[in-house]
């Protein structure tokens, strides 16, 4: 393939750090794209040369104009294309010949219109690839490096940011120009800053690799309405928080149904189911966000400090009432309230007023000023048993707020620990919180994004610091035999697998099933289930009948030759009566599993993310309080054991409630069996095993009864 | 009792509206409180005459100084005391004999140091009593009133709010100061705003019965750390909700435990349960908010703008990504997406640009300008399919803000139903905010915040819509009998009821009870058990067995004359050998219920809230997923049907997924039973059904297993 992942980052370099670039379509009516882009190179000062491209303007802003891409005559490094979508693919024919392989494409009217639109995407596309090219967009808001090597504002955004550490990648271009006006009041500095726009070429995948191994990128932020590739994103995110340990933030919208039916108008793309997303993010360990604010609000945590080693906080307040409530929202967020040494406590005691409370949140009084904060913020940041210090003010009529910013910035300069403040109120610490976000203090309007925050860094840290496990592969399964009865399947047209069909492919790939056979007539049911022993179940074989128990197709706990025929009969009658065109092909007769408890596995496969297992209690569990778990297949043993643990009825399995314990250890690894026939088999479209009977602790389970649909 | 209710409401009358009044213990060292309160009162142009009163100062700020209160000529409204709490008794007595009714007790060192304070809090209210006074505080920050016709400022707060609609109560003075400087930066005005501290006299309770007659009120804002009188709140909230329809905004703190115990260090009390709070808000209509800023967000949309009707919202962005966020948030928060009629989208096709997105959310697109954003919004006012209009704008750079910010006010103006805004950004779009907040129209930076108020609202105005019902009284109930057995058991000093009398007791209450019988004998046994009927049931009954199974007291299912001697002698047996200590009163033979759902019924003792009912499905719905439901007793007829439907499990009763629907009006009538033992009967601490046996519809239920605590 033209586009490779080495191409994209060589590419990228130039699109970031271009000593050259041309505005193809440039045009001097301010208030237009064409111009805006032009003046906003030229007033950042940017670090190379820049050629406008213009059919009709002999120059702008005193910059000489080219007529065609051809006619200059030094090489271009980059090229930004703002021309009408209907002849961008000309001028993007031109700087192919021209040699440029990098380029940024701003304008719409391509995908996101669909008919014509579509047209031209993929002309543009095929362009790109003829040339070894690299493109963003189209349909985008531009580029922004703040990096003092390249000073690169190729966007119509209002302004330049700030340097800072922060990447952000958004699909929404009008996203961006809200997130830049945010962030510039909060002084929130950015390293990269992108618009992607239809990802026709680049990707978010591809700037995640180039954000990766950016020197002046520390935490990478996303802005998502579609993912194309699940499976790419995902590996890429594992990628690089183990390679880089830079964290990944995801905003993705299309929560709800209904936000994802205006995703779908928004950008011509269909949103996945959103529980998916969840699981994927949370496997791949990205960080997903609710909206923009909480976003930022963890970014600036995890880029302005350190990662907590801990979760035990110290709060230092002014005032009882916010101590109180950010400790609700500390515990609430799984944070403990760290326990002062005695030496601390000491301190506290000879240094802070008698009417302070000196136990965690600290109350150094209403009448507080800089000085009994620093004592206060300075010993609990110094004390061991803290892992991170939140700083609360309330404006009192004594409180020397700027002086207390100062004091806490210069503490926390002294401290490889995280701090974070919230100055209450609006007007009046104005001032002091301006001091904290120059000086990169987090800081917090509310108690719960405070806590939320440092629970997510700490939660990061932790990630980062433990094994990445791989999903292990079972050797002993029967690939040829699974593919032989899929194959047959298919050219039969089958939609789904009969039965005696589906257990086998269970078997195959290693599933505890219960002996068991079909049989064709009343005799051999007898001679069969003497042979699997009783108590024996027995269920009708149909090509036509999915629902075996709806038409009466299945006698359970049969325990003797009579009842044996009893139910051999009583089958036939029940199908023939509920169904009559329904063909048998036969009566499956297995040994009855003992009693135990009920769980369910599944496949599904999403449009961005592949296959996907689900795990759950069965019966009323899964009936009623859609109790499951998806994961994102492949499912490594440290997953599989998540995904049992983390439902909610798992309580039912471990023992709780002097409940006899069950065999968790194999439904783990049927889990991950079936992750593996999940990958392995992709003509399987969704798969039930429900329910799958699990026995005591080393007893192991059984599939009693299983669906696959093709 | 001297303090009633008639003589709070007519001393708080002279607290917010005195025509003189006098501060105690005044003096001219600025930054100290007593010098901070009278030149806050003076600087705010009060209407009427100051008094200061100071042993040591001639004057203050030019007005005479007044060595005692005897001193003033004149009648004085209101006394604020200034003083050190260790000479504040002298000055409230003075107070009393100069005859003033009123005061603001300012000063700290009462109840919340404990020890001595305890005291001296005790002391101040007796002195109170004895003239009839009525105060505020002690260990607050003081009163203000915006009123033109008072213009007071009794407090340390550093400065004046704006006049507007919204009461704020808060029991922490700090959190005031916080909360002025928030509401000062977005022109949130308010009617009156109190610290209450300590509430030694005057509580939250007297003030928000004051505030349902104050015609400058709309809106009330509680923020509480502990709650002294439950049912008192409750009632007065449901009283001022229906009458006035004022809604009452509460910030409860201790949420959790770490939480709860940081209040009771900081104001000397203990918190109740929060789930209990919880519950009682909900059924006192009290909306419970989780922090400030969420307090402040629905409050400005309750106190500007009109309740919504219903809950079909339209939304107007300059931008696809945030149109879909906020899309997300408003269906999560259980809004609907309005479908404009005919007419609308008609002249949204003529007037909006053919690459506008003209169905909801309605995407005006980037290059949107004021009059197009008239379009949008007008016409979706005026649409009758929409109950209220989100706005939404990005600042391009072809965005007129402050343009766009004015004709939002002005159509705002033209129609009587909800429209709420959202500017995204901070800095450019600051100006275009700050004309919206001048304006009343409710903004918000994030889209959650927007819905979660919008939809608050909605559920108010279904709420004062919707008719209160009334606990019913049943008749039917034995209260003699019921009194006398819980006399007896006290007299006994007995902790617990042994079963037959727990029965007994829930039978006079009109529940439906087995019949059975304690036995002495196994004759007995035999000759009660063919009289009952089997099959039946046998239980120990003895004063020191509460576990009755645990030491295998309890024999089910009992079928015949032999099984039951079998059963006599094997408890016997089994009790002897498990608690040879226990003296074994008797055997309880009873009928054996038939099969059904399992359900518990339960009562525990709040120390806020008094008697609370619990109901849940039995089993592991209980043990495992904890899904219970809490009320505060009397529970009205809806109320316990909420409590059923409101659980998770609740299909198991209802009949989902083709389960037989159980006999729910019954258990709706135990509950209110229930309710009413809990009421009647302050001397049954704790109350266990566990479990109660549903059948199906119409079937009845029958008491299983009860535990009555003492």
């Amino acid at each position: 393939m033209a586009n490779s992942a080495a191409l994209q980052q060589k590419n990228l370099e130039k699109i970031f750090y271009p000593e050259s670039l041309a505005v193809v379509g440039a045009n001097k009516v301010r208030g237009t794209v064409p111009a805006d882009i032009i003046f906003s190179i030229l007033k950042t000062d940017f670090q190379g040369i820049v050629y406008p491209v213009s059919p009709r303007e002999r120059f702008i802003s005193g910059i000489k104009c080219h007529k065609y891409i051809a006619d200059i005559v030094d090489p271009v490094d980059l090229a930004i294309l703002v021309f009408p979508s209907s002849v961008c693919h000309l001028a993007l024919e031109q700087c192919g010949e021209k040699g440029i392989k990098s380029v940024i494409i701003i304008s719409a009217g391509f995908k996101e219109i669909g008919g014509i639109g579509l047209e031209r995407e993929k002309q543009i596309k095929e362009i790109a690839d003829k040339y070894d090219m690299s493109f963003i967009g189209p349909n985008c808001l531009g580029v922004i490096n703040t990096d003092p090597r390249a000073l690169l504002n190729a966007s119509f955004a209002r302004k330049m940011p700030e340097e800072g550490s922060i990447a952000f990648l958004s699909q929404s271009g009008a996203l961006c120009t809200a997130v830049l006006d945010y962030a510039q009041a909060k002084h929130i500095g950015f390293s990269k800053f992108v618009s992607f726009g239809n990802k026709a070429d680049i990707s978010e995948i591809d700037l995640l690799y180039y954000l990766r191994d950016d020197p002046k990128t520390k935490v990478i932020l996303v802005y998502l309405e579609e993912i194309s590739d699940g499976p790419g994103l995902m590996k890429a995110a594992r990628e690089i928080i183990s390679e880089s340990a830079k964290p990944i933030l995801a905003l993705k919208s299309g929560r709800t149904m209904e936000g994802a039916s205006a995703a779908a108008s928004h950008t011509g793309s269909l949103a996945g189911s959103d529980e998916i997303v969840d699981a994927a993010f949370e496997q791949a360990g990205i960080i997903r966000c609710d909206n923009i604010e909480e976003m930022f609000n963890i970014a600036i945590a995890m880029t302005y400090q350190s990662l907590p080693a801990n979760n035990r906080v110290a709060i230092i307040t002014n005032a009882g009432g916010p101590g109180v409530l950010t400790t609700d929202a500390a515990i609430h967020e799984g944070l403990q309230l760290a326990r002062f040494s005695e030496e601390t406590t000491d301190i506290f005691k000879k240094s802070l007023p008698k009417t302070a409370n000196i136990k965690n949140p600290v109350d150094v009084i209403g009448d507080a000023r800089a000085d009994r904060y620093h004592v206060a913020v300075a010993n609990a940041m110094k004390d061991e048993n803290v892992d991170g210090v939140f700083v609360i003010l309330t404006p009192q009529s004594m409180t020397d707020i700027e002086k207390i910013a100062e004091e806490i910035c210069m503490v926390s300069g002294h401290y490889d620990k995280p701090l974070y403040a919230s100055f209450m109120g609006e007007a009046d610490v104005a001032a002091g919180i301006d001091i904290l976000q120059r000086h990169k203090i987090p800081h917090y309007i509310l108690p719960e994004s405070m806590s939320k925050s440092f629970a997510r860094a700490y939660q990061f840290k932790q990630r980062i610091g433990s094994e990445m496990t791989k999903a292990v592969k079972f050797d002993d399964v029967d690939r040829e035999k699974v593919q032989s009865i899929l194959k047959t399947a298919r050219k039969n047209k089958r939609k789904y697998l009969p039965e005696g069909e589906a257990v086998e492919v269970l078997k195959a790939y290693g599933f505890p099933i219960p002996p068991g056979v079909m049989v064709k007539s009343e005799e051999e049911a007898v001679k069969m289930a003497e042979k699997i022993g009783f108590p024996v179940v027995m269920k009708v074989v149909s090509d036509e009948i999915v629902h075996k128990f709806d038409v009466k197709g299945v006698v359970l706990n049969i325990r003797s030759a009579k009842q044996t025929r009893e139910a051999y009969l009583s089958i036939h009658k029940n199908v023939t009566e509920k169904m009559p065109e329904a063909t048998v092909t036969g009566i499956y007769v297995a040994k009855m599993v003992p009693a135990g408890e009920e769980v369910i596995l599944g496949v599904k496969r999403d449009p961005s993310f592949g296959p996907v297992i689900m795990f759950g209690l069965g019966g009323i569990f899964v009936e009623i309080f859609r109790d499951v778990n998806f994961r994102v297949a492949p499912v490594d043993q440290q997953t599989a054991e998540e995904m049992i643990i983390n439902t909610k009825s798992s309580g039912m399995l471990t023992g709780a409630r002097s409940r006899t314990p069950r065999d968790i250890a194999t439904i783990r690894t049927c889990i991950q069996r079936l992750s593996q026939l999940a990958v392995e088999c992709p003509q399987i479209k969704e798969l039930d095993i429900n329910p799958m009977i699990v026995l005591d602790e080393n007893q192991g389970c059984f599939v009693a009864d299983a669906k696959i649909m093709l």
